[in-house]
């Protein structure tokens, strides 16, 4: 299967709930990013290659005196970041307090023209209008138009990160709905979603037959699930 | 008055709001769950009777040398407590931590059948869309699809429960809205209907005096409301 | 320009994001209310002069014995407050802990009687839903029907109060939208206003340049914004 292939059967045939059902199963049960961070809108659904993204807080721009690196650079990094942005790829990006919007309306501009498949921030963005607009799905902690110009730098991209214990590996498979969002490690991602497209048609022998009267207790027993 | 009866005039005629105040006045102070539990939807209204469902959080699956009674079944008691829902009556959950979800839309379907008036949970869900499909009216802290299986179990069922401090007793009356969850203890039930059907007239008298140029000084001391 | 054409020129052709972006380049760096506090419908955007407002926590109404000034007092100072808006003011209010609703519809259709311009609260509302049919413009930390009543006074009004450290002074500027409050203190509202203008003018170039193709590092080498 192609990666267009993959990203289209999770997006329109599969969920969060049905693949993180079959991780838990395969003993991998630290694989959705934490509840606070979900789509701008309920229906956007995203499949992708993470493109990690490291974020740290700063409290002044550009001081004479500071030794760092990147300090005499505005955004740090985040412009070299955004610009490599491969087709298919998702800016996802953490490390910074909850202050400042990570994202706005001109990059989802320039990640659009990339072809990148989606923006996740374990964070705020801003423009959300216009990012709605574009139709770029984006993934959040919410609205907040503080800038990040003098109070967040990007410092590292294309490393691993971690988001509440959560490890993303440059080209980790990410799936995001309403519900959350799931790291899928690519050793694991042949037998995922075979098996979560198996578990999805259970589930549907299993829902009629409660629509029937069955009872819950014998649902578990004749389908092993529920 | 039946409490189909009783439902039916608190979905139809009153408000938390309203029904809140009155008891205040009656001194009962803390029947509010806590304003995290919100309804999925805001249209979502519900009236019914509470039965009880206490949550434990676990950290493994049917660990072979785990002595605790119900550490080898699987939900612990969750499917029974869901096959044991009696019509008008809602499933209420709480002691579980934040990390998983604590109602699905298959439990949904079951409770639907089950004639149940509705599930409020102090934790999340997850198939947030078949449940609105379903029009199973659901209070909770929100939508994440992370599985229950492995992570938590329900331990008993008809029995007192308390989230934040409210106390809930099996066969309580609750009402629930956008704007909060109530529990009505059972001997103040008919006293805080009957004044909160005054009070939501009155009200709508303020409403018209204000309207009108009435100050609000004036008003609470017209009304004795404000 | 009179402050009705400069509430115009906020609501019609700003945004938070754009003056906030110019309050940082003035060295004003802590002019955005926290993100928690935000509008009850997204589309609700707010300009008009801060009627600031304190408030208190109490734990009892009426106490015999208690020796405060305002403790045999019903609300406190609130309804005197509420009185006294002055037309394009805003109700804007802090000091309460997260228990109970700060602002309901009987308030909010006496400060439409008064041509208030909003309301601001750090913490709940009640009666949403009649405040959306009145189109009263109101920004909260969510909806909670728990009264106010016997939980917390308005102990002063008309006097300078902050929300998490940004101060607001009585007659301070507000401007907020979708993504944020912003406290424009009065002696740089001129020069923000002028420089916001000028700045939303300049995206507007980015924005096609990015559309054409233009890397993200190019267009801040170029147009100094990104």
């Amino acid at each position: 299967m192609t990666d267009t292939e993959l990203f289209e059967l999770l997006e329109t045939r599969l969920f969060t709930a049905v693949v993180g059902d079959v991780l838990d199963q395969m003993g991998l049960r630290r694989q959705f990013l934490p509840a606070g961070i979900a789509p701008l809108q309920p229906g956007m659904k995203i499949a992708g290659r993470a493109m990690p993204v490291l974020e740290a807080d700063i409290f002044d721009d550009a001081p004479e005196a500071a030794a760092g690196p990147l300090s005499r650079k505005p955004f740090g990094l985040m412009l070299e970041a955004l610009d490599d942005l491969r087709p298919g790829e998702i800016y996802v990006a953490t490390g910074a307090a909850l202050r400042y919007a990570l994202w706005g309306e001109l990059m989802a501009t320039r990640a659009t023209y990339l072809k990148a498949a989606s923006a996740i921030l374990d964070g705020y963005v801003r423009d959300a209008a216009g990012i709605e607009a574009l139709g770029f799905p984006t993934f959040c902690r919410g609205v907040y138009a503080q800038d990040q110009g003098p109070r967040g730098k990007v410092i590292d991209y294309r490393c691993a990160i971690e988001i509440d214990g959560v490890r993303i590996q440059p080209g980790a498979l990410l799936f995001g709905d309403r519900e959350g969002v799931l790291v899928i490690p690519r050793e694991a991602e042949a037998e995922a979603i075979r098996r979560a497209v198996d578990k999805a048609e259970t589930e549907t022998e299993v829902e009629r037959a409660i629509r029937g009267g069955m009872s819950a207790a014998q649902a578990l027993e004749t389908f092993g699930v529920m």
